[in-house]
Order: C-alpha cells, then sequence, then structure tokens
C-alpha cells in the first residue's frame, strides 16, 4: 500500500523535458493502466486501477478519461492489459481473445477516431507471429507504450507548428480541454498555447466553461494555473461578447476526427465557435495529430455523433438545475464544417487552405 | 402567522384571465411587496417580503426578482413603500424622502431600463400638489397598481402580435427567462410562445439553460412545465448544432434596454445567438414592451453593461467548478445591433425592420 502510494506520488508529476512539470493523464505499471480520474478534477487528484481491458473500457465510456489522443492511448494498453488477463496456451489462442477484446474496447465512444485509430495499430501487431502468448504480450505493450511516447512528441510538433500562427500580444480562445489531460501529455490544442506562451505571445487565454462537463472551468484552467499562463475563465454565450469587443485573436481547439474533406467534430460548441469567429474574421484554428484524420469517413455528415444522457446536462454534480423531469438534449459533439476552419495543425505541419485535396495530401501516422 | 401563509398560499397561484394559472411573481398586501425568491426556483416556492425601499433594492440588486418589467414593477412599489417608511409631517417633507429613494433605487441594477421608466413614472407622480402625505403615498401605490396591471395587459398584446410571426409548426429557441416571472405576469418572449402555443403553432420549445444564472433551466423550463408547452434544453454552446440540423425555425428573446437605433440590450448569450441566427437565416424577434426603448441612448454602445462578480460563475450553489483562485469575467448583458434583428415586437405591434426611424415612430408609453 505504501509502495503504491509512493509510486502515485512520484508519477504523478514528471518533468516534460521543459521547466514545467505535467500531471500524468495515464500511466501504466505491473499494477495496470492508472487513469487521472478527471471527473473529480479540479477537487480530487485520484487514480483509478484498470487491471482489465473491461475497466479501460468503464473508464473511456464513464469520461474518466476522456480526450480523443488520451482514449486512443488508453485503449492502446487496454489491449496489452487483455493479454495478461488469462492463461492461454498459444499465441494462436490468445489473438482469438484479443481480436474480442479490440471490438469490445472500440465499442466504448463512437466520435473521437483516434480510438479506432490505436486499437487498428494494436490489431497490426496481432497480424504478425509469436513464439508465445508472453512474446505477443510483450509486443503489444512495446506497442501501447510506443503509442503513448508518441503522443507526447506529436503535440510537442504541434506546438511548434501552432505557435508560428499566433501572434504577439494574442488573446486566445479555447474550449473543452484539449490539453495534457486529453492527451498523453502536453496537449493539442493546449501545446499551440503552451508553446505560444513559451514564446512570450500569449497576452491571456479566454477558457469557455464548456457546458455540460465543464471540461474548461475544471481541467483548461487546472492547466493553465499549474503553468502561471495567464487566463480567465468566461461562459460559453459569452464567446460572441467577447469577439465583438476586440479581445479575441483566434480560436483554438481540438478535434475528435477530421473527415476527408476537412469537416471536424469536436466537443458540442465548437461548431458555435466558428461560426462566431467567421463572422469576426477571427481566424480559428484546429491542433489534431493525423491519427484524428479519418480518410475513411468522406464528410461530417458521416460522422456519428455520440448522444450522451440527459442527466449530465440537468446535474451539476449532485445539484439539480432543472424541474423534475425536465429532458434535455445532449450531443456531446458537432461538426465545423471545413469552410470554417483556419488551418488545421498537424504534427507535420499546417494544413492551410482545409479541404480535401489538402486533407488528401496529408501523410499520416503509423497505422 | 397562519394568515400569512394562507395568504401566501392563496396568492401563489392566480388566474391569468384565460385558462392557464400562472404563478405570481410578486405581490403588494398590506405588510409590503412580497417578491417571488426566483434563485431557489425551481427547487423551492417562497416569497421574499420587503417591508422598505431598501428591502426592495436589495432583491433587484441580488436577484431575489430579475427581468427588466418585473424590476420596474418593484421599483414602483418600492417608492409606494417608501412612502409609509416614515412619519411625515407634511407632503413636500415626504417627496424630498421619496426623490432619494428613487436615486436609490435606480442605482440597483444599470443596464434594463424599465427600471428608470418605472421610477421616472412614479416620480412624475411626485410632480403633483397633494393637501398631506398620506393622499401622495395612496396616489403611488395607486401607480404602482397601475404599472403592474399595465404591464400584464402589454404582455398579452405583445404576445398576440407576437405570435403572428410564427409559422405553424414551429421549434423556437428562448434564452434566459422572458417569461411571467420576468414581469408582472405572462411574459414577453414566453408570452409569445404562450399566444403560438395557444394557436396550436409550437411544436417545441428549446431552452437554452443561459449560464451562469441558468434562469432558461431553472425558471423557462419550469414556467414551460407548468403549462404543458413540449420544451427541451439544452446548454447555451448547443444552439449553432441546433440551428444547423434545421429543427430551430426562430428565435424570440426579451430585452433590457433598446436603444434609439435599434440595438437591444439583453442578458448575455444574445448576441451569440443572434449572428448564429443570422449565418443559418432564422429570424430573431426581441419581445419587448415600449417601456423598454430608450431614445435617450444613441446607440448599444451607449448601453452600460453590468459586470457582475466571478463568483457567479464559478460557483453553481455552493459548488465551485473551477480551481480555487480562478478569475472568471462576467458581464450581465451584451448588445444586439439592431441589424442583427428581424423584429421587434412591442404592444402596440411589430417593429419592422429595426432602425433608427422605425424606432423614432413607436408610439411610447406613458411615462
Amino acid at each position: 500500500m505504501y509502495d503504491l502510494f509512493l509510486l502515485r506520488f512520484l508519477t504523478l508529476f514528471f518533468y516534460s523535458g521543459t521547466d514545467i512539470p505535467m500531471v500524468k493523464t495515464l500511466y501504466f505499471s505491473k499494477n495496470g493502466l492508472y487513469v487521472l480520474e478527471q471527473r473529480l478534477l479540479p477537487g480530487t487528484t485520484t487514480y483509478v486501477r484498470c487491471a482489465t481491458h473491461k475497466d479501460v473500457y468503464r473508464a473511456i465510456k464513464d469520461m474518466s478519461v476522456r480526450g480523443a489522443p488520451a482514449i486512443g492511448v488508453a485503449a492502446a494498453y487496454g489491449v496489452a492489459l487483455a493479454a495478461g488477463e488469462k492463461h492461454f496456451r498459444t499465441a494462436a489462442q490468445a489473438k482469438v481473445f484479443l481480436l474480442s477484446a479490440i471490438s469490445f474496447l472500440s465499442s466504448s465512444r463512437p466520435t473521437a477516431v483516434n480510438l479506432f485509430w490505436a486499437l487498428k495499430r494494436m490489431g497490426t501487431v496481432l497480424e504478425k507471429e509469436y513464439a508465445s502468448p508472453v512474446l505477443l504480450q510483450k509486443a503489444l505493450l512495446k506497442e501501447a507504450h510506443a503509442v503513448y511516447a508518441e503522443d507526447i512528441r506529436i503535440n510537442r510538433a504541434m506546438g511548434e507548428y501552432g505557435a508560428r500562427l499566433i501572434k504577439k500580444g494574442s488573446g486566445i480562445l479555447t474550449h473543452c480541454n484539449a490539453g495534457a489531460l486529453a492527451t498523453a501529455g502536453y496537449g493539442t490544442a493546449l501545446g499551440v498555447i503552451r508553446s505560444a506562451h513559451r514564446q512570450g505571445k500569449v497576452k491571456r487565454v479566454y477558457v469557455d466553461e464548456t457546458r455540460p462537463y465543464l471540461q474548461g472551468a475544471r481541467l483548461t484552467a487546472w492547466e493553465m494555473a499549474q503553468e502561471k499562463i495567464p487566463h480567465v475563465l468566461i461562459t460559453d454565450n459569452m464567446a460572441g461578447h467577447f469577439m465583438k469587443t476586440g479581445v479575441i485573436d483566434a480560436v483554438i481547439v481540438g478535434a475528435d476526427r477530421v473527415a476527408a474533406n476537412g469537416d471536424t467534430a469536436n466537443k458540442i460548441g465548437t461548431y458555435s465557435l466558428a461560426v462566431l469567429a467567421k463572422y469576426h474574421r477571427i481566424p480559428l484554428f484546429v491542433a489534431a495529430p493525423t491519427s484524428t484524420i479519418d480518410r475513411d469517413t468522406p464528410t461530417g455528415s458521416h460522422i456519428v455523433i455520440e448522444e450522451r444522457s440527459t442527466e449530465e446536462v440537468v446535474y451539476i454534480g449532485k445539484k439539480c438545475i432543472a424541474p423534475a423531469g425536465t429532458k434535455a438534449l445532449h450531443p456531446a459533439f458537432d461538426v465545423t464544417p471545413a469552410k470554417l476552419i483556419s488551418a488545421i495543425i498537424t504534427e507535420h505541419g499546417i494544413v492551410r487552405p482545409v479541404n480535401a485535396r489538402t486533407i488528401a495530401a496529408v501523410k499520416l501516422q503509423k497505422r
């Protein structure tokens, strides 16, 4: 127990290769995958232990871990965990179980494509021959670790490219949490903000609280505070007002899926921001690793939008904010058409303009 | 105590002259002005007793009573209460005190012009000659009752005019609460929805929850449920998404102040809705009694926007939704330029298009 406590303490913060300590969104140990319980942030910092792939499924579905890249990494580890869940006599026998585990994990959430990307990548590991189930398990864990490590490296690259788009003295609006907490570390949209901040370009970050889950208020404000990046919280409905008053110079968001024509699914509210930004001639940038690009989905209208429960809208914590029995709608995402996106920031560079041709030209991450 | 309870019980609901019972936003009795404590709705239905004009000031400032027309009515009663707060020897002596009470009440909230309109109207009563302080007090109470009664009549007239703008089978988006609870009764924007619903035109009302005070979730959803008008709650950031999917045919909101050129201040988030509606070619209607028109304010940029506290954004009930110390911005209103407003619905008819010329032509309510 003490060892576990010490382990948690030591791994809670790690140095990100620069001067900034970052909280770990998830980490793997011999006891399983530990994911930061993001539903309790910022009040409580605790980790959920996932000993099996079904635990990982639950952590993704219930949003203990959230954010497209982080979901992908968690799912990759879920497959590695599955390989150790039973005693398999042969690698072939293990593969049968692992394929069902991959299928199960893929049903956890429908919109973020990184989940399917990561599972496909783990599936590729299964295609090779292994002399024993143990060797297969080792290969899977190695691949999951690679997905994890690449994610941080990719985020850093996006940060560098994205920061070039930011002018000195910028007010930046961001929505939801596309930060270290949505990835293995550093973040996509917040990675760009981090890099731009280090270059002294960020005047102030306007953090959309992002109802109903309040990822902006709970997670993004927390990340900004950790690194002393000047920021202020606003309710989602204030975005237009502050664009009009001229304090917003750019909007940066993450992405859950980019269709072949550049239409992009992201947290509900992104589309409204995109229309508002267009009206005010403010650029809207999407920070997305190429693993978020899904060329098998032709346009945004083909993206499945997850519908979540009424309760998640009507309850804030344990407090019911509406009359008993009130029905609410809860699409977790919306789709922003390519024409409203000024540029997509990837780990390989900037995609601009955003359309079927430029998306087709992007070199994709290993899959 | 029992009498008071009975009084409350009897006056909580009154018949609105049709088949629909409506809750009373405020009522006057010999014990003072009772205002429905709207901060506790929908969980608790209780009235705050205002025995003095300072109590009324507090009820307005702290938003126990809110909504531009309701604030005006409450302030009018506040002046009537002030007339009975001291023993005056002459009407002239009373007037000195009453002028200071009017000045004090006018400092309760800055944006909604109905407050100033009602206080000016009460001030006009002071301009006449009275043989005794008691006669002055009676005249003030009579005028406050007139403001109250007129408000309901005006809302009904707006409802009838506004309903003509609504097509059969409409999905209607509304923001904040411009309902019976924001007025002496019936409501402005919700008055239009009520009338349109009676004419069988309303398919469904999309209720913006309206952060940070959640007037939509708490109050509008409650009013809609009372009258069985089909409705669904959405978070503010979903508005664009549902406009895009085609289920919204009209947006109807109230107003806190209409400038001489038609620019309109209303609850924060209205401006974003107006831009979104314009983009999607959906009409945005403002329901506003002519007492909301302020010809002394040339344009929207001259309207003082109330800045409220960080705490009202960061706390939902007693729950803090952001890391300790997080700063938030909280403009309580924003300004929608006239060009984004399809029509203003008044008690005298429809103002369309909305511009300086058409606003100048509106016959104003007695002041």
